[in-house]
């Protein structure tokens, strides 16, 4: 696989403070042509799952080759391990802390690395901070691979298990799936793990969650203004909404609310 | 007029997910060179005349040829047609809802296209989702025009109306001016649809909202710390500050609130 | 020094409207190959201290030659002038208010020039707004400077004094170190301007902050989940931290509460 000079930055910095920026400045500094975009930096603070979910989602509209950097990392400066993973023709690099365990479980063809904190030296990189590896690890270590001056193979050892998801999978038993919310966007819906595959034979499905019995639509503008709807949504995952409306408010669920999906056809 | 290869983003996503993200990453994908820049992402959800408002008062700012995408789409999957436009130099993309009413009602020289979905196909672009035609329609037509490997009269049809305005237009009537608030900034300066000219032959303006009368000055510098001034600002507009202070907060006004200047002079 | 291409943008516009994009806007149509990277829109409204601090310890990890804009600019459109300034291999440009006082003060080398407004018109730079200098002077100089059609001493009058810094320093006197927290980060880390040199000969440092005493250690990792900790962060300056929680918030202290490191040991 080749790089493709792109690279992606998921974290939970927010927006106060140049924490995203000095990234960016270390990546040019190495690697003048690399393009960088953010996917977002408001994950829940030291919350990997939610990371881990937007970059699965994410990656494959970006182009192939392409290096993903996700830093939600409660345990900068002590032991844990920094994965760096080939999966699905796009690079990913992460502390092994859950961040891309659900990702890494499905796949049969990721390759998984741990970075060799001795390669480090073969790139010159020195000093890292024991707070910020985000800037002195993960960032310049990020600007070899996107200028194809280094390989996975070349600075890590391979390795077959990691962390594990700190969420539990959906699952689909008889005619209902149950699943959790995972995030909620800025309008208010509430988007799960259950992907759209768990509900591909279901006659009439029916959702359920804080109390209340939601159809499924094909989009946000079909339903009333005011009315709640489900809906398999453009990363085809299960979204609670409220045509016009926010539905994380009204319905008062969050991050981590249990969400029930019945045939009831 | 030919693309500069440079495109500019303004919507209602916020920046919680990679919903803008995923839009730049389908752009590089068909136009590695294509400059990306995001205009705003904090409109009010679902409300068109703030980024129909901002998007009209920024273009020209951009290079000549820019393609400005304004994506406040409450209609996304229903039948609303999307506009493609040339106007003054500058290509423009949005839900037709009223978003560039303004702009193209005010315009005599604007070409305006409804996109042909069956033009689609001529640009490799198959099965967009429900929800996200921001990144499944706008991102990939964008990358195509600013690429120079289209243009709007080969994928829309000429079209002479469009959904109308939903913010009504600032009046002049003999010594009175009459608009409203349009958009609040960081500042809590308070932004109104009363252009410049409107004001031009008056002697001695002073403008009311929220039940104060306040004078108009050059620049924030000029009033005393805690004093309201208001003036044309740097978009050409009349806005409501308060000096080292927040207007919106001070007064209790937000978008919507009716603004009124009359020449006491 | 020769520049390298790049420009950061410090401000308090923070992200609500195009204040940001149309700076970017002007800087691209005249100089198409910059490249721009925003530190941060979110300063504290027309509080100069904070971008000061940030521009001084982010500057470093750019490349050499990369212009910083740091905008944040009460007086704008009233007599104050900008400064344009050559330190350790940077540029930086930024309104005389005290915002890049302290690391001029600290600094034996740097070049501080007064940009002479009469120098605009040889850059094709006319009729800037009484409102706005970050779009219509500070940026199409910043264009000018890293598209190196320009100097600063072609365009500014050498200075030696400038409006001072707003924040006293921070102080060492016998086995104390008194300081002010400057910033707050999204993890609530309250950071200050203690630099690490000043705890260099202390055996056994300890933080006091809101009435309490805090142990200072090296990583955020190394406290037990809840515990408060203080540590040397990765800009070199003192911070005080909760592992796994908000600070600022368990603490109580925001912007401006005194620190005071003692060696007790």
């Amino acid at each position: 696989m080749q790089a493709s000079g792109v690279i992606t930055i998921t974290t939970d910095f927010g927006h106060k403070g140049p924490f995203a920026a000095v990234m960016k400045g270390v990546i040019i500094s190495r690697f003048p042509n690399a393009r960088i975009i953010d996917l977002t930096h408001d994950i829940p603070a030291q919350w990997p799952p939610e990371a881990g979910f937007w970059v699965s989602h994410a990656y494959r509209f970006f182009p192939q080759g392409t290096v993903h950097l996700a830093i939600v990392d409660p345990g900068v400066g002590t032991e844990r391990d920094i994965l760096i993973v080939e999966h699905d023709q796009h690079f990913f690099m992460a502390p092994d802390n859950g961040l891309l365990a659900r990702m890494l479980d499905e796949s049969d063809s990721a390759s998984v690395f741990k970075l060799d904190i001795d390669a480090l030296c073969r790139l010159d990189i020195f000093c890292p901070s024991m707070t910020f590896h985000g800037r002195d690890i993960f960032a310049p270590v990020a600007a070899e691979l996107a200028a194809r001056r280094t390989t996975p193979v070349a600075i890590g050892k391979p390795v077959y298990d990691w962390v594990p998801a700190w969420l539990d999978d959906a699952e689909l038993s008889g005619k209902t799936a149950t699943g959790v919310i995972v995030t909620v966007d800025t309008f208010g819906n509430l988007i799960s793990n259950i992907e759209a595959g768990m509900l591909e034979g279901m006659q009439n499905p029916v959702v359920r969650i804080g109390g209340r019995d939601i159809p499924m639509l094909p989009t946000y503008g079909r339903a009333s203004p005011g009315d709640f709807l489900a809906l398999i949504n453009s990363f085809g995952v299960l979204e609670v909404a409220k045509a016009e409306g926010n539905a994380a408010e009204s319905i008062g669920a969050d991050r981590g609310a249990p969400v029930v999906v019945t045939d009831t056809g």
